[in-house]
C-alpha cells in the first residue's frame, strides 16, 4: 500500500494588474490550491484563473479566506465581531464556491489567511466562529488546520473533517508551536533540509522540533510556498524526496 | 382560479453603519426581495440581516449584483471586458447564495443593478455575459427582465426561467422604453394614480405609455420602492388596490 | 471680558448615496467642524460639501482621520506599524487640506477618529507617532486631545498647539477617563443635565465625575454630537446655558 | 547654451504586497517621476517610498491621479460628474502635496492617469475640469499635456504652465494621434529606433509620424516607461542617444 500526503500552497494571490507568486510552477507540483477569495488578495477573475490552471493540473481546490485588506495582504490584526467575521467568510467561500461550480467543480477544503488564522489559532471562540460559519455553507470542507491550536480544538469540536498541517520551511519550538519569526532559526532556507526533515517527520509521525525533540502529532497536508526561487527550490526538493520515499503526493479523498 | 402577480423591490442597500430604505415595511408588502450583493451596496452583515428578514416575512430571496462602485451606488457606468463582468457576477451570485444556504435558504431570482442593468439593456453581448455567468453557477434562476430589452432577448436566448418587469411609479413612451428621468412626467407620484395603472395593466395584459397607448405584453413582476415617504404608499396603495381587483401577491413557484 | 470656549462636532460622515448625521443644525450651533476624511466615512465630494456649509456658516473647518474602514466606520482596531500609520494620516490629511485650499480656507484644527483615536489614547509612542506626521504637514494645526491621555502627553511633548476636550453626552469616571459603555450611567440622555453640568464644569475648571469628585483641568472644547434627535436636543440646550452664563461659542484663535 | 529636455515616467505604482515597476532603475534615467496617488495604484506608504528615491536621485515630484479602480488599474473608464470629478482630483492631489511637504519637497507636475486622460483627451470641459481642479489647489503646477488634445487646449485655455509631452515607444499617425494599440506599428520595440526618432523629434521641434510627416509641435518632455526589459532599455538608450546629441535631461525650472 502506498503512504499519500498532500501538498498545499497558497494561489490566486494577484490582484488587479499586479502578478504575484508563481501558480504555474506550484501546481506541477502541489495537490491542493489554496484560492485567495478576494478580501485581501484575488480579484475575482484572478480566482477564475487560478482555478483554471489548479483544474487543468488536477489540483484539489480550496477556499483561502482572509480580512479585508488589500494593502496589508491581510496581515493586519483587525478586531470583528462574531457576526461580523461569519458573515465575511460565508461571503468569501460562496464566491469561491460560485466560481469553482461555473467550471464543474467543488471545493474540496477551507484554511483561513495571515491575520485571521493567526487570531483564531489563539482563541477557540472566533476558531469555532469561523469554521462553524464555513460548514454552514458546506458542511464537508476539510478544514486545514495547525495541531495543537484552538483550529484543531474548533475542528475536533465541530465533528467537521480536518487536516493536519505542517510548514515546509518554518521550524517548531519544542511546545509544538512555530519559532518566531524574529529569531535567526524561524526559517528554513536549505531544500536538502527542508526536505529531509518533512520525510522524517512523515516516517515518525511527529513534528521534529528546534530542539531535538519529536512530538507525535498527526500530519496530512504539507504548506509549501511560491514567492521567491528558495520557496520554489523547497518545494520541488520535497517533492522529489517524497518520490525518494515512496510517498506519493495527492489530496485526500472523502 | 385566483391571478397571482410579484411584488420586487430592491433590499439590503444599507453599508456598515449606513442604513438605507425602509426594508422592514416593504417585505409587508412585497413577495420579491432583491438583495444588494455587496458590491454597489449590502456589506455580507446587511446581506444576512436582509435574508433573515426577509424569510421570517415569507418573502423570495434574489441575488442583485452591481458594479464595483460603493461611492456612486453602482450608477455609474464602468467599462469591463466579458471576463470580468462574468466572475464579477459569479462573485456576487456565490456570496449571495452562501449567505442564503447558510439559513436554509435558496436564491430564487436574479437582477442586475444600476448602470449594470441599464448597460446591458441596451447591449445584447453583455445581457447575455451576464446572464450566462449566473445561470452557470445557479442554471434555475429567474431573471427579471426588463420587456423589449436586450434582457429579455438574452435570457430568451438562453432558454432561461424570466420574470418581465414592469415599475409602479416609472411612466412608458409610446415605444415601450422608461421616459427620460429628466421629463417632468417620467415619475408617478400619486400613489392612487400608480395603482390603478398597474392593476388596468395587468387586466390589458399591456403597457400602458404616457401617449396612451397600450402595448401588449407579458407581465410578470411590478417594481417598488422603499426610498421616501411616497414610494412606500404607492407600495402600500397597489398592494390594496391588487387585493380589491382579486390579484394576490406572490413570487412565482417553478 | 468676555470668556470663550470651542464646540466641535464630527461631520462629513456621509458616504457616497448614505447620509449620516445632521450637519446642517448642527453647524448653527457649533464653532469646530471635524471633517472625517474618505478612509472611515467622507468620499471627496461629501468633504467638499460639507467645508462649503461650515465656511458658510463661520465655522472653523478640522481633519478628521481614521482607519481604512468604511464598513467598521472606524471602530475596528487595525494594527498599522509607524511608517503605515504616518503616511495614511498624512494622506488624509493632505487630502482634507487641498478640499479646503481650494475654496480659501485653511484647516484650524486635527482629532483622530474611533479606533485610531481610542488605540492613540492608550499608546503614547502610537500617539507621538500620529501627531508628529500631521504637524510635519501642518505645524500649526491645534491638536484635539482628551486630558490624562497619551494624546495629551504627546501633543505636549512635542510642543504643538492643543485643545483640551470634554463629551458633553459622556460621564467621567473618577479618575477622569471617560465611563464605561457598557455602563449604564456612561450617556447623558437629559439635555438640561448635560448643558448645566458642562457649564458647571467650564465654571470650576475642573471634570465632574460621577463620584462627585473635581478634577481640574484645562478645557478647551466641548464634543457635540448631532445624531438623533436627543443628540442634536443636548447641543441646542449647551448654547442656550452658555448663552446664559456669559460664555461665547468660539473656535480657537491663534 | 546647453539644450535640456525633461524625461517623466510613472512611478510608485505598487500597492501593499504588490511591487510594480523598476522604479530605482528608471531614477537614474529620468528627471520627472509622476506619483500614483492611491486610487488606481500606490498607497500612502508606497507614495512616501516612492517620494524619497525621487527626491534621493535629485527627480522632481507629479501627482498623478487616476479612477478609484485597483482592480483595472485605472484603465477603466468610469462616468463622473464634474463635482466628482473636482473632488476626487483636488482628494488625490491633496495627498500627494502632504506628503511632499513632510519631506520638505513640492510638487512641480500633474499628470492625468488611464482612463482619466484618455476621456478628458477627447473631452475638453472634462479636461478644463480637471485641470481647473488641481490649479485650485496648487496654482503653479506643470501641467503634462499631450499636444493636439483637449488636454492642450485646456491648459492654454486656463493659462497654465504645460509640458508637451512625447511618447518614446509609442508611433503616431499623420493627425498627430497616437497609432491605434491594435495596429501592428502602434509600439517601437527597438531602443535604437526609439532613441533616433526622439533625437530627430527635439531637433526638427516636430513629431515624426508613420506615414513619414513632420507635424511641428512643442516638444517638452519624453515620457518613457519602466516596466518590462525592453522599456527600460529604451530608456537608457534615449538617455544616450541625448549625452550624444548634446541634450541635458533635466525637470522644467519655473
Amino acid at each position: 500500500m502506498t503512504k499519500t500526503i498532500d501538498l498545499n500552497a497558497d494561489m490566486g494571490e494577484s490582484f488587479g494588474p499586479w502578478p504575484m507568486g508563481n501558480d504555474a510552477a506550484l501546481l506541477k507540483i502541489v495537490s491542493s490550491a489554496n484560492i485567495a477569495c478576494g478580501f485581501h488578495a484575488g480579484d475575482p477573475s484572478t480566482m477564475a484563473r487560478t482555478m483554471d490552471l489548479a483544474l487543468a493540473a488536477g489540483v484539489a481546490l480550496g477556499a483561502h479566506p482572509g480580512f479585508a485588506d488589500l494593502q496589508g495582504f491581510g496581515r493586519r490584526r483587525i478586531t470583528l465581531s462574531g457576526a461580523e467575521l461569519t458573515h465575511m467568510i460565508q461571503y468569501q467561500l460562496g464566491a469561491a464556491m460560485a466560481l469553482a461550480q461555473a467550471r464543474g467543480a467543488r471545493l474540496a477544503h477551507f484554511k483561513l489567511h495571515g491575520a485571521l488564522s493567526n487570531m483564531a489559532c489563539e482563541d477557540l471562540e472566533m476558531a469555532t466562529t469561523c469554521y462553524r460559519a464555513a460548514l454552514a455553507v458546506q458542511p464537508d470542507l476539510r478544514l486545514v488546520v495547525m495541531p495543537e491550536t484552538a483550529l484543531a480544538q474548533a475542528a475536533t469540536d465541530l465533528g467537521a473533517a480536518w487536516a493536519a498541517e505542517v510548514f515546509a520551511d518554518r521550524t517548531y519550538a519544542d511546545d509544538g508551536t512555530l519559532t518566531d519569526r524574529n529569531r535567526p532559526d524561524a526559517m528554513i532556507h536549505d531544500p536538502a533540509v527542508a526536505a529531509a526533515r518533512i520525510v522524517a517527520m512523515l516516517r515518525d509521525g511527529a513534528i521534529t522540533t528546534t530542539g531535538g525533540k519529536r512530538l507525535p502529532t498527526r500530519i496530512d497536508t504539507i504548506c509549501v510556498h511560491g514567492d521567491g526561487a528558495e520557496a520554489l527550490a523547497i518545494a520541488g526538493q520535497l517533492a522529489a524526496a517524497l518520490a525518494d520515499a515512496g510517498i506519493r503526493i495527492a489530496a485526500p479523498t472523502a
